[in-house]
């Protein structure tokens, strides 16, 4: 007969040994974005040039971009843009997507937001073409569970201040938001966190949509879903998830770690 | 002008030339384990770290499964963790995935199944969602006919105990249990079964939520359905399509059944 | 200004074109055969080891057919089986599939058909569900104008005598049927007529269940649809859309006219 | 605090940034041609043999197109037709697509379109079955903010002068059009204008059908969607663009610059 044990013991339990196996490359903010965009670029959420990835950099105030012009399968540690907070470059070429201008203006609300990332992948910008918030009725999506806000109106092209003001507002605590007739948004504390939320929310919005088509979404209990969001935002959770969607980046494409120099991709084994 | 025979005569002359011809390599444990891993991974089955495939190993109360952390795509026999029946770790390094612990229960309650497969693939992810069982209303579907439980509420995060008596009990004397707001389980009497059905029961969810998209399914007939549920689950037709779905792997990545020290691929020659 | 013309002129032109342009290569039945399997497979026909393409022989009342348990993407000229009109076997290793005794049935009935193509692909299969036909209302489905029979029972595996008197009945004067709970056939006078109209009517399925989940379908003049019919199944037109997708089956595996003694790929060049 | 400066001094910078950074190789006619049917290949417009790209030559009254019996993902400079504007090949071997007749209509009436790009790809061509015109809900989509027509009724297979009045009235002085039960057509001042949008249209409509199978399309302000057509209309950002995809074409196939002679495809370094 097996043994019949209280749930918080195996969450101490699974905390404790994800604490002691979970470990990751210690890869640099350059690599880390540069990897989170080709994984969001294998998980199809380019739109063409649409679409940012950023990151706050060493210095207080300035922030990491890739360089308008490239896709985010094209980004590498090396085609990244340093920026100010009034998007003049500090470090590399080119210029940056003027639509990271409403990124600053969430950088500045929110202290503890590290990387940003907003993209218009298929699912979630059909999604946000029909005025509904995104539904958190499955396991896989309660990361979203009382963690993604809604913006219902379309503020136009989103290159001016004013489109920063409305969705900085719009975000709130939230760690994600829904742009109507637009995209997604995740605002983390690390760019892993960004890019794993980024990951599941286009799945999310996939699954909701599958789901409409064919019948009617049911609720799923509230206290599970804040105790599962709970669960699958623990810091190393989030970690080897990213770890393991880098690794496929780095099957795909061994050189995404590389520089024209030749930079090893030594990092990811 | 043609013979005309009976069906039975037919159904006989088939599984007699089943015995003959459809013979498949002699895999071990470990390897059919990777196998299914990565033929799973090759139809879309992985969602980031979640699912997950076990398999009763040698020795009673023993059992094989990914470590956490890993992929379905990253799957080989050597990289498969052996732990006991409280998922301590027998042979291998890292953690299992917490949530294996209702496997635990299904094996406990079912001596006849020597493998599970639980995945949280989009189609049946999708279908979880909306308060409706998995229909059977496609030849493919007929694996189902009379076989596929239903749970319609979510117990939470499946890393408990609880979660593991709610799942056992509702799959009954079933092959296989649609969980609401979560995914699929196959129950199989050996790893080709449980990787079969898997991959059929994705496929048919997808079929199911295409069709419930464009208009209304249709049912087929009870005693067709349980002729070819039985059909389609004779041993030697489940080994030659899980032999077929190996070699795919294979095709794709032939280092799956490799080791880091150069085991051989001649398995699957 | 134009030179304007009759239409009637333009279809003669064209067709004088096609004569005189679209020329393919000498392929053999075995070799066509297995192209329109691996051409098939690169659009997603496969169902695990269901589905049959199937040949007239040289000889009469033998035929070619790939032997059961091999997968559409694993065809060469090599491992087709040729057989009596009583699936025993006359040249090769291994089994028929048994379900290819109904292919008999059609070709006793209908002496002009040289070639049966029956698969399970996913759009056919859930249109196949949910009790419609197949809606001609776009051009490239147009192919099937009046050319397409609806079986809308499901009289079960298709192993037996009976479902083959069935099915070649269903079938009448068309050169396809849709067959409920089950997929596909076409049965052409060429290898090549079956197989593009194989592909297409996958593709006129797609556009069917997209179409219907989203609104609904208008109709097009029958009138117009029979030209098209007709244009599209000139027998120039149809042997170019098989050259095209056999460089393309040969592109992704260029061993898929070689055999293990080496038979060289030059009859695609 | 941040400067807050009035939204047309940031059009103005990102205007003359974009001249300053948005450089592209100095590709020919040909060249461009043969990456924008590489590009839409790559994105799924095929649809056997149909559809058809085409661009004014340098010489008045003459055009380049492929040759028929050519997939999209087959064309290279050298293979494509030069003709005149009755369709008589100039240089070149083989026969044009009859049905680039009704291009001809097009480029006769309106002088300042330089290529058409005419396909039918899954999701324009679901779309064009219903009845219904496409739908600008997308930032994405702005591109045909009061720029795509819309024929309702199709003319037939459209070989003729009949069909080329018909569809070159249609468009009016739009840049595209949505072809009913047939596809879609974009026709630009440039090839990249063509090839861009014709990428973006099967996205919108992919978007629309997945939008109208989950809920109801909501509609945006008309202004900003006129401000977001006009800036995603600029030359350098459907410059960029193009280049961009042309890149992830060279990527997939680096010879789809080369001819059988050996060009280099130094021009996409």
């Amino acid at each position: 007969m097996q043994t019949v044990r209280d749930k918080s013991e195996y969450h101490r339990q699974t905390s404790e040994r994800m604490e002691q196996h979970f470990l990751v490359p210690n890869w640099s903010v350059r690599e880390k974005l540069a990897l989170a965009c080709r994984m969001l670029a294998a998980e199809g959420h380019d739109s063409g040039l649409a679409g940012q990835l950023t990151a706050r950099a060493e210095k207080p105030g300035t922030y990491y971009m890739l360089r308008f012009g490239l896709g985010l399968d094209e980004a590498t540690p090396d085609n990244l843009l340093l920026v100010d907070d009034d998007l003049n470059i500090l470090d590399g070429d080119g210029m940056p997507n003027p639509s990271n201008r409403f990124h600053l203006w969430i950088y500045r609300a929110k202290p503890q937001v590290h990387s940003i990332i907003h993209t218009h992948p298929p699912y979630v910008s059909a999604l946000s073409m029909i005025g509904v918030p995104l539904a958190v009725a499955h396991m896989d999506a309660t990361l979203f569970h009382d963690d993604c806000a809604w913006l219902p109106e379309w503020p136009g092209t989103p290159i001016g201040d004013e489109e920063g003001r409305i969705i900085s507002e719009a975000i709130g605590d939230k760690r994600s938001i829904l742009l109507a007739h637009h995209g997604q948004l995740c605002a983390g504390s690390t760019i892993e966190e960004a890019a794993v939320m980024s990951l599941f929310i286009e799945r999310a919005a996939r699954l909701q949509l599958l789901a409409m088509s064919a019948g009617t979404i049911q609720a799923i209990d509230p206290g599970l879903a804040r105790e599962a969001h709970d669960y699958r935002l623990k810091q190393r959770a989030i970690g080897a998830t990213f770890f393991y969607y880098a690794r496929r980046a780095l099957r795909q494409d061994s050189a995404c770690l590389g520089t024209r120099e030749g930079r090893s991709t030594q990092a990811a084994e």
